[in-house]
């Protein structure tokens, strides 16, 4: 997906209100003039923003037109204060565009615990009013960062029935990603029309192939949001089957390229590598490999330090809980077949792995040869900035 | 426990074999001169290193005359021949000692996937035979380090009936330790006489409130293993259940220091922190959101930062799959109530929390007050030197 940014009917923008120290964007705005269809999908955690809270109940209508974001604030573990900034944060919002403020939503990434400075964000709604345009969706990328290092936006462009209609999706990512509802906010807006409960659906689907399969360090956020609005603005609807899976794979598309930026920009990330297992007793059992093997701070290290320890990827597979016979184990980076039955295949092998690992990105298959379970994992290497970043965060 | 490492009929040793490339001791024996029973606990994880796997079996007979240790190499992943090499380190040993083969244990601890070179080991059995002495135990503690900074041994003498027995352990920790079978090496030797079933289930209990307490990177080794041998020859019987519990209690206070050593020493580790929950639905609970917070990558960097970041703690506890209510939640860092209800207490409190961050040993309590169910878990800093130590570690 190569397109620009233009949809039907969408408006975003950018602005600094002030919430990051350095006087950076912060504070962002998407905006449909005309009536759209809302679907999102939330993190799990049992701690959850004040701004999740609101927007899991308002997406039960189905509806919204606005999504108003803040970065440098997480709004999250605030009491009864912070639900009333939330609110806040979506009346000034909606007062501006004349909307009901049920139909705007709101989203907030940073640091926990503090109360949101309500008054800059509302001080600053009006120029983020005035910087509302087509194609603004770059300047909001800018404004949702936190510690990611680039803006990330994907948009594309298909056809249903010889008529047009567009797709771009926006996210932020970098620390506290993991399996499991990962990417902190994304937002994917389309001038196609779809009904809010087939969104739901696509839109769970399209998670579950992306950010549900992509780990940074293993935790997981209090704020994760995904948000997708329709509003029908290119005059062309999917009705049918067909066309309902045309938007499936460009959102499938677009979040999994989002996913991977993120796991690419994670904090402190030199390289992005995706773990496969196959051979496992089942699918969950797969999954559950690959999830420890992603996830171990010695196989990260290992990664991070260039190094084809496939012991310590071997000894994570061997804690995950599940059914592995080590004897029959096959390890490989990309083609690189390092581990045969469980076995090492010696130095000159060894030399073959460790040019791959010396690659920004590359595929480890673990192959426990016990039945046709596989799975799929995207993660990055553990480095020395991952800490410095995360010691010094609030600092 | 502050005793001398003498230990009636035991005796140890530490010599350099040249399985560490630094020419530092990595070949260890504990011998009992006279019969003794022993008992073990060992790793979970699926993947076991071939010299755990033998002792597994060994130790069903509840008897062991020696125990014969490398660093430097973990013979694990290595197939048949690896299972070969475990048995020659065994039988070189036996060989010297006049013992039969069965009575000799074998544990070894470093890289993973590599063949042992056991005629460096068979080379080396003289000299290591030669060496053996009474109090041998600190030259054994040297020969078992990896990444360990410093040698951990513990040592205790007690009376049953007016008569003095001997206690003495040695472990090494540092990386791979987590909840859950935890130190890859500990060796526990007694003058006691006790019969091999009580000594079984005397230290799975002991290992229970210590090694399986702590965590460094929530990576569970191939090798754990913890021995305990005891030969009688102090003359006193624990027969009675007071004399057992007060070896018990010997028992627990040399495995609980031996583990606060580990994780104080863990990789790159600076301070030894300790996570209590209390007011979880049940112990099982609290020892789940105990061990997502110990684990936490976010969590474990901003010990490092000294930030007391209390969001991330919060954050952590929330993704670990029990009930919480985030309204009802309190935390302390040590005797600091930094939050109370789920909200922070401010920047004045914070300052407190702050300067407890900066002691090298304090306990963060986090209560739920829902129920009475409790958990605490011993775990370390995440550093910039773990991250170093594990991306050069074979380098």
């Amino acid at each position: 997906m190569n397109g620009t940014l233009f949809v039907n009917g969408f408006q975003a923008a950018g602005v600094a209100a002030g919430l990051k120290k350095n006087g950076k964007k912060d504070l962002g705005l998407i905006f449909s003039t005309v009536p759209a269809a809302a679907a999102g999908v939330f993190t799990r955690n049992r701690i959850q923003a004040a701004p999740v809270v609101l927007d899991r109940k308002r997406i039960e209508t189905g509806a919204g037109r606005a999504i108003v974001i803040n970065s440098g604030n997480a709004n999250c573990c605030t009491g009864e204060q912070g639900m009333q900034n939330a609110l806040a944060m979506a009346k000034a919002v909606a007062d501006g565009l004349d909307l009901a403020v049920e139909q705007v939503l709101v989203a907030s990434t940073g640091v926990i615990g503090e109360q949101l400075p309500i008054q800059k964000i509302q001080t600053a709604v009006p120029a983020l009013l005035g910087a509302l345009k087509p194609e603004g969706l770059s300047d909001l990328a800018e404004a949702i960062m936190t510690t990611d290092t680039v803006p990330k936006v994907v948009a594309g462009k298909s056809q249903l029935d010889g008529k047009g209609f567009h797709l771009a999706a926006v996210a932020k990512g970098a620390g506290m990603i993991r399996p499991d509802m990962a990417t902190m906010l994304c937002f994917v807006i389309s001038d196609i029309e779809l009904p809010a409960m087939v969104m739901q659906t696509m839109l769970k689907a399209a998670v579950d192939r992306s950010f549900n399969r992509i780990t940074v360090d293993g935790d997981m956020s209090t704020n994760d949001t995904v948000i997708f609005m329709a509003n029908g603005a290119s005059g062309v609807a999917a009705e049918t089957r067909e066309a309902r899976q045309v938007v499936q794979s460009m959102l499938d598309d677009a979040l999994l390229q989002l996913a991977r930026l993120c796991v690419k920009d994670g904090e402190g990330a030199t390289k992005l590598v995706e773990v496969r297992v196959n051979g496992a007793a089942s699918d969950p059992y797969a999954r559950s490999v690959a999830d420890t093997v992603a996830n171990s701070s010695l196989v990260k290290t290992a990664l991070f330090g260039q190094d084809a320890n496939w012991g310590r990827i071997l000894a994570a597979a061997g804690r995950a809980g599940v059914p592995i016979d080590p004897a029959r184990v096959d390890i490989y980076f990309d083609k690189v077949m390092m581990v045969k039955d469980g076995l090492g295949r010696g130095k000159p092998v060894e030399a073959q792995a460790t040019a791959v690992l010396k690659k920004p990105e590359f595929v480890i298959t673990i192959d426990l040869k016990m039945a046709s379970g596989s799975a799929s994992v995207l993660t990055c290497d553990f480095s020395i900035d991952y800490v410095k970043i995360n010691a010094d965060y609030r600092s």
